[in-house]
């Protein structure tokens, strides 16, 4: 009989422990949250479940800072004391700060706001909260919406065209539009409209503040609160996984198009490869994080935001939400690259001639607004640091190398297609902006957009993350050429015609 | 001695069950099949090894006929007593029905078909059969085949090209060219032309029927025997498996392209991203499916296809291979979106301007096919009970109103071009339908057909999948606006030249 | 207390082994890969654990070779009894054949070079290696940079363009662009340049050889050796594991780009489907490989490289490096699809019209310099036998009808293009080689390049690897219509100018 005890007790020390998802989550429940829950389980069964599978639904707060240091993820030294020691659940975030919250309204018996901020966050993580605040990523709505160059282009873009006796005319872009298009990734204004109920399948009518800009998680979105970003962009509900963050498919929601090809660049780099052929054998929720032992390839956290250290345990580098610190140069979102902006809000840049941008038109940086060699030489540095977890500084130094030659020529490249567009508009076969009209609108003016905005944007991305044929073939020093020839091609006809 | 034997008991408890792929199905095998897997284990091993890992392996209809409604996945109230007590193998499937197969033949002590159809799988999923006969997908190759405008296009896609003297002539495409370009998805014909003697690796020559369009696994396959469509298309062979069908990697076989960029805006849409971030974790076989339990984000049966169920066991929404019981709008294959069509043959559709279209060429619905508002509003409502699992219904609601608003625009950005279009071939820079000419065969026509086959789609599907970029940069709203220019362009280029 | 005994003894019969990855690998360490792993446990922390997570930490090259033969993974019949008894580390690899390395230097206490090449791999590998000499892809530096008419397109490709007075020069191209280019994959010349002082991060100043091209991993890299090829392009360091080399997206490094569409059809396939859908199933790791029970559908590997075997062990085909074995037509990297060539060396080829290409510009093969119709129904059984794992000889020949007609369509779609290209150089609105002028430098010469080098390749491979939409509207048959419309248009705009 005690022989069959032990066995019994074998067997049950072997099962694995309770997985995530199981029906009841390890850390206690308020009182509060239990009320969100006996209804929410059966209007969104969805999130509740996946939010038991959570670190916040299976630890308190005050279970999370007896952890060690490297390895805790609350970054505040202390946390309100009715929060310590529950789950961190619906109400847990959902009633914070209501007063601050303009989307606060009487839900059930509870006051509750729609949107989680940053600023909610920040109760348990205020040092995130902070070093995103340096992001260009929080600013993302303000520096595109503030910047007249950018937003010409954005209405070029979203504007709805018609057509009439062969004329074409463009109307403004609708809010809905802007908010699905540009604003997706860099965030909308969420602003409490009024009210308006609405038909729930399980629970007929209800009351919910009437939001603009919603739905929306865009990295730089305008808060009911007043604050900026959306920390569920990469941290997705309900689970809020530290996984999801560091996976490289989490970043490609906004880093994919031409415009910003890095996903598609990682796709095809060996970083990539190695990724996608191992990852089963990783373990991509570990804090703190070790090279070769819990991964064996980059994902885009590990160079840009993840706390990494050696298999003795030693820094190689700090863990940081401000992904600008390994950063030095600039690559996307520009005409010409340059070095990165001293201010995460760029919209007090103003350029030789006199535009909203980093660069004039033919390319020279806008020097007092960037940051200087020191601080380039220090991002460069942390960032080798990452990379020499893996690689020599041979090998590093070489890679950087190639990279400074690649952004130049890319940047040699635009400038190409530049001179070629302002002999256009100076002998009048376009009209740009010393003509009083958008510099994006025409066909020709778009041909040229594509230079910098798509090729040149691959063939630097190529280089920085070794993305081959990204940088030749595929959008990248082909499409440059082939764009040179066609303004070319395209300026004999119009001349001649 | 005893304990031994206990621990030597727990031992044996917790080794895995013999898993799939191992050498014995768990349910018997008929003699019949058995015959077959005494060659077909040499013939071909891979897929006989497939088998064995799958579920028709594993378990008897006897035994599959028992399992709790919910969990059930033959939905057959009876099955023919032969079938009942073996694994559903080679013979139960290839020798069902012969005399309606045209492609039955003697071989080896059987008659067997080489095809196996809906109307064979119907055997124990009758209602799969049944509704999936309602769905566009049985008809794909009848609505493409036998619609003159679709057909017209398709000839100018296959048709090789040859030039003398500068001149371009066009030949009508190869049935085998047909075979791998629109009818790989849409499905050919395959009929028995005979028979044809093939030299097998390792059995020597042997006699086969010969078939037309084969191989082909299209979604509206004409098959052998009468029937249409291939179970095989979604659910791959030989395991069958519901995780292949519930794979989003399924559905981009069809479903990638820039004229139906589904998978496209999935991959980078927050459900996509958590998809491959987080899939580790899900459970892609349990029937039925719990969102947030077995699966943390939609794939794309999730939306249109799948059982699902909350935690309590209450019915989200029903299985059905009816694709389009919560589709409301068609987005894809068409000039401009309309309300779904009421029949799924959509060959009997004509437009104002006689086009075998659900619009005209200028966007005006055809409204008597298409399905009314009531039916659109439950359609809707289907699909926003699922989009409930995890949002608010304010939420969902906003998103129901982009999409409204973004296929509007998107139907305005065709319009705009299809202006231009008939502005060209009313002034005789071109040569369309009244003029007797293909209006898809000149180069101005055929950036005109980007514009709502490939840039009107990506902007709709980015709309209603949250696919961000795919919907701006990425053959999205960009590239409508610079067709519009473009068309301008060369019309202004070709007036006076 | 026996009985105890005998649970904890269960217990630990049923741990999971030392994970790979753990702190010390199976096999013991030499003194010298010791002495470098006293320091690049700091210095590179990431690619010692990689190492140690790999088979060459864990078996010494002993143990590799009493391995049944079909599981074993080294070739060698005799490797040096120094190697023999410890795990194939650091100094193993880094310091073999220093004499013949002209990238030896003196590294702490040993003679260390940085570029290990398939020369030393070659020690326990000596069958990879020499089967990969014979591969098109050890000659891929050399048959690129010794081929004229390639490095004419290189060179418009790579070199930067510069505008003055609407008028557009190219300057040659740098060897840093180079490098990161075409050489990224063809593979660079990696020299000796003399030595150099960088700063390491853990050590201060440390010297090291100055190498030209690096980093680098081409494919046919010329090493410092002398050898060519980098076994690391796919057997990724420093785990070398097979699963990588086994991996489609190790292979979309190189095949990903519109020029080699190779990994995108691949995606979008039935077997690029099963693969991402059912891989959890899988056993990547397995020698040797058996379809149906380690894998459910072919990766790259099966089809090109790897041993596979049938459940009862029967060879369905041998490992091979010299993946051309199972390959008779050459469907990329030229203009026309031909037999493949005799030798891997393709320099010495001479089309009809003197040019260095396998076909004329008007298609015709130079057959004696490829292989001949017995060769190519060899090759052609070969793959069919692997194909047969899974297929009837009835679908597998079928699908090879289609993959002769459709490349015939192709190439039959570039002759339309390259006749009017022709047309325009004998007319005089572009000039080529009859011209003494690169005939890739025009924009029309440019969308003729893209006839062949994208879209007809897209759609050959779409046809070889069924991959449906590649070859209709992602660049396939849609394409190559529009370009030849394309062409035609441009031309009657210039003649009429």
């Amino acid at each position: 009989m005690r022989a069959l005890l032990l066995c019994l007790t074998c067997l049950i020390l072997l099962l694995p422990v309770a997985a995530p998802g199981a029906d009841q989550p390890a850390a206690p429940i308020s009182q509060a949250t239990q009320g969100c829950l006996d209804c929410h389980i059966d209007a969104t069964p969805g999130i509740v479940a996946d939010w038991r599978r959570g670190r916040m639904a299976m630890k308190t707060p005050a279970q999370a800072l007896k952890e060690p240091e490297a390895g805790r993820r609350v970054s505040a030294k202390k946390i309100p004391p009715r929060l310590m020691n529950t789950a961190v659940g619906c109400a847990e975030c959902h009633t914070l700060n209501p007063k601050a919250h303009a989307d606060t309204w009487e839900h059930g018996d509870e006051r509750v706001h729609v949107v989680v901020t940053p600023t909610d966050c920040a109760t348990c993580h205020p040092e995130e909260k902070r070093q995103y605040g340096h992001n260009l990523m929080a600013h993302a709505r303000g520096n595109l919406i503030n910047n007249p160059v950018y937003m010409n282009l954005a209405d070029q873009v979203n504007g709805v065209m018609s057509v009439k006796g062969g004329k074409v005319a463009l109307a403004k872009p609708t809010a809905s539009t802007e908010a699905e298009s540009c604003l997706f990734c860099h965030g909308t204004e969420v602003k409490v409209l009024g009210q308006v109920t609405l038909e729930d399948p399980n629970f007929g009518e209800m009351d919910f503040p009437k939001l603009s800009g919603w739905p929306n998680r865009g990295v730089g979105r305008k808060n009911p609160d007043g604050s900026l970003g959306s920390c569920s962009a990469c941290h997705s509900r309900h689970q809020f996984a530290i996984e999801m963050a560091r996976s490289p498919a989490t970043c490609s929601e906004c880093h994919k198009g031409p415009d910003v090809p890095v996903y598609k660049v990682y796709q095809v780099s060996k970083h990539g490869n190695i990724y996608y052929a191992m990852r089963k054998q990783w373990d991509m929720a570990k804090v703190p994080w070790t090279p070769g032992k819990d991964f064996t390839a980059p994902t885009c956290a590990v160079c840009h935001a993840s706390l990494l250290v050696d298999a003795a345990g030693n820094q190689i580098a700090p863990r940081s939400h401000q992904m600008t610190d390994r950063i030095w140069v600039r690559l996307q979102g520009l005409i010409y690259s340059h070095p990165m902006p001293k201010d995460p809000d760029t919209t007090k840049i103003k350029s030789a001639d006199g535009l909203s941008l980093a660069t004039s038109l033919t390319g020279q940086p806008a020097a007092k607004y960037l940051i200087n060699a020191k601080e380039q030489a220090q991002r460069k540095a942390r960032m080798a640091k990452v990379c020499g977890s893996c690689h020599s500084q041979g090998w590093v130094q070489g890679q950087f190398a190639r990279l400074e030659q690649s952004r130049k020529e890319a940047d040699a490249m635009v400038l190409a297609a530049t001179r070629l567009m302002q002999r256009a508009w100076d002998q009048g076969l376009a009209k740009g902006l010393a003509q009083n009209d958008s510099p994006f609108n025409e066909y020709i003016e778009r041909v040229w957009v594509r230079q910098w905005l798509f090729y040149a944007n691959s063939t630097r991305f190529a280089s920085a993350m070794m993305g081959a044929d990204m940088g030749v073939f595929d959008k990248g020093r082909w499409d440059l050429g082939l764009t040179v020839e066609h303004m070319h091609d395209w300026m004999e006809l119009h001349k001649k015609k």
